[in-house]
């Protein structure tokens, strides 16, 4: 049981730690684009972390830096990891927010802005908890490591040199990772498998310019009716992917698992609804939505540009274009594997008057997780303290890295108790994150390392 | 044969006429975008009509405005309409061109700049062989009308109603229009075939926003994919359209047609390494890329867009994706059948989860002119006069809308003196008018004007 006086320092410190996230939210830390900004914001995380009594650094990358930082509470104590990453996704498109992505704004409960659910808001929770059992709780209850990295939404490039150079620094008993979501409004989750990612970049080549449609049209290859043609062969009629040996490694579905899930309150209407659609459509025949999300690998293009596209008419053959695909992947595929056939298929449909090229953007491997374990266990407590109801067990479809790392060069089945909700809109414009999430989620995340520090006294 | 005097004046009175090229040239008169440059370019047009002796004024359209002047010599002579456009298309991309496409620069013997060619160029030739006429000939020959619009670039949507409506005081015996080109450098050539348009766009949306591709994908219809379905579904494995109808209207190829055509001097891997190609590719079986090209409809991407199109990575399904199709038509087909033929087509392929909007960017019907006529005999010798070798019969797969509108509303097979070359890049970027092209063209344009004379005092 978490001990009343850090409860009551939670209670009563809301307004300045939502102060403290919007502070977070304003920089437009897009890894890709916004260097001086995520520099910027590392900066201010590891003041905010010695703030709050630990040791911190900024250890540089090859990418914006990662910020490392530790307390050191106990021999006997457990020593917990925290991740968290403080990069953002891109906000555009840019007309379709209501509000500045980087200003933050409270509406109806919920922050706004970029960055907001994921990941500086869930993150910030577990930086509330450490606050409070500095401050109220008489010091923290287990040793702590906080490592956030600032490349995350960009597939985490560079994470697995930084821990197979920091395994030590990094060494743990348990890991926390919150950038993810309840399974729906109400129903805390714990994620044990998250989809891994092969993202990649098409680029075809056809005449040396742009050339008028009407005095060439017909004898030459047009590179947008070749991708087209290109991207609608990845997929056959019963919406399986066509690339050669891609469901090779793919682990089945535990039938257990599948009934499992058929308990969870799915709602394929109101979920099609939450997006905006009238009807899901598509996917892979034989699997409902969820198994489709959660345990199969998918592709799809994320972008595609080519020739003219401003208003009207301009009667163009274009030189080139160029599609964004990422394929999200399950236990037990390969990314490299999965980029090598990718890039096969590609190289064999490329047709005579087009030159392609594949550059590959981000890989990330899928990850399975142990449910049993003490920590899973004192994960299962903490969300049932803060949030009244017991935890859905469930996968994920998104690609979380890191999880996959720290299992694998740290030995940590990292517990992934994410605090965002289905609808925060993460990725999409009008980003959000509901305050209660927030405010309890610190409470959480203090439940969590007080249940650690009595999971190890009973064990010891 | 022209008078020494007037050849006499255009030799030397180049430099007079280039700058004049050069000055129209640098208004940007994109028909969609740039009203201020159209209305600018056909004021500029008018002066310059009253500075050679015309009546000139501005006729308003729904567009830009069209240009009208007329100058009556004599009622017993003929009179000639002559047809030209100030609009240009759209320059991008910027970034390929070598100099500003609207200051024009002079560069190994062309008129760097767009529109330098496509129409410009071409217009300005036979408004200097009307002013060589009316300075150094004795006035001119025929009775000349002169009508230039500013959206053929566009389709020239509002041509139609123009025609209908000023059809009496566009009568004329003869027509020309020089807005094509050379079958080759070195090779006069006479157009008398043209192909239509059926320009349209179309947009699916999914999702209400951009959501994001690991929590989602897999579960609904993307909309990318679902457009490269699309657009894939549009040709077979033989490059034949598959919109049902499409060739229904199709007059086939004349046995003797294609016979002529493979005496002229085409060679595909110079025409491919033309375009910066080292294969053609593509089109449909059966034909080679000169039938492919004059004589087979074709369907051709000119521009496609969704989702994001920025540096690296952003793992979105994206809410909507676009694109513009034309379609190049052949006599007998009818554009509006074939549009009505391509919304059917998005109809029935619109899968679940996704819906269509097709939107008609614009149309043009083909045209078919007749070989033989006084007119058409003027031409050839105007052609063989100024360039010195007897002109090709040929066909050109562009569309240059007009001329179907003069044959159907006004009653006349314009003559069509193309002046460009094959490597002028007209809708490309570096567009180019070769100058001998424009000091040669205006002498065939005044050889015209004094042979249409010649062939009415011959048969009157």
């Amino acid at each position: 049981m978490l001990p009343e006086s850090v409860k009551k320092y939670l209670d009563s410190h809301r307004d300045e730690h939502l102060a403290k996230l919007m502070e977070l939210v304003r920089f437009p830390t897009i890894a890709n684009s916004r260097p001086d900004a995520c520099r910027a914001c590392a900066e201010w995380l590891v003041a905010h972390l010695e703030g709050l009594g630990l040791t911190a650094r900024l250890v540089e990358s090859q990418g914006p830096p990662n910020v490392l930082a530790r307390a050191h509470v106990d021999d006997d104590a457990p020593t917990l990891l925290v991740y968290g990453h403080y990069d953002v996704q891109p906000p555009e498109p840019l007309a379709e927010w209501h509000s500045d992505p980087f200003e933050p704004v409270v509406r109806q409960g919920h922050l706004v802005g970029r960055g907001a659910s994921d990941d500086k808001g869930q993150l910030l929770a577990h930086l509330a908890a450490v606050e409070a059992w500095q401050r109220a709780g008489g010091g923290l209850p287990v040793n702590v490591k906080v490592m956030i990295e600032g490349e995350e939404e960009i597939g985490s490039p560079h994470m697995e040199p930084f821990l197979a150079d920091h395994a030590e620094a990094l060494a743990a008993d348990a890991a926390v990772i919150s950038d993810g979501e309840f399974f729906a409004d109400g129903v805390p989750s714990i994620t044990y498998s998250l989809r891994g990612l092969a993202y990649v970049e098409v680029l075809l080549r056809g005449p040396g310019a742009d050339i008028h449609s009407g005095l060439h049209g017909g004898a030459v290859t047009n590179p947008i009716n070749a991708l087209a043609a290109l991207v609608a062969a990845m997929h056959d009629e019963k919406g399986r992917v066509t690339i050669e040996g891609f469901y090779d490694d793919v682990l089945p579905l535990p039938q257990e698992e599948r009934e499992a899930w058929r308990t969870l309150p799915a709602d394929e209407a109101h979920y099609a609804a939450s997006l905006g659609l009238t009807e899901l459509g598509g996917g892979e025949r034989g699997y409902s939505a969820l198994e489709r999300r959660w345990s199969r690998p998918t592709l799809d293009c994320n972008g595609v540009v080519g020739g003219y596209t401003g208003e009207g008419a301009k009667t163009i053959i274009p030189a080139c274009a160029s599609v964004k695909v990422s394929m999200r992947l399950v236990p037990a595929q390969d990314p490299a594997r999965i980029v090598a056939a990718f890039k096969r298929f590609v190289k064999a449909r490329t047709p005579p008057g087009i030159t392609a090229e594949v550059k590959v953007n981000a890989e990330a491997r899928p990850v399975l997780l142990g449910q049993q374990s003490p920590s899973m266990d004192a994960g299962r407590a903490a969300l049932a303290e803060a949030f009244g109801r017991p935890a859905a067990m469930i996968r994920c479809g998104a690609s979380v890295p890191i999880t996959e790392l720290i299992q694998r060069l740290l030995g940590l089945d990292a517990v992934l108790l994410g605090l965002g909700l289905p609808d925060d809109k993460v990725h999409s414009p009008n980003e959000r994150f509901r305050l209660t999430q927030f405010y309890r989620g610190a409470v959480m995340s203090a439940a969590f390392m007080g249940n650690l520090r009595e999971a190890r006294q009973a064990s010891g």
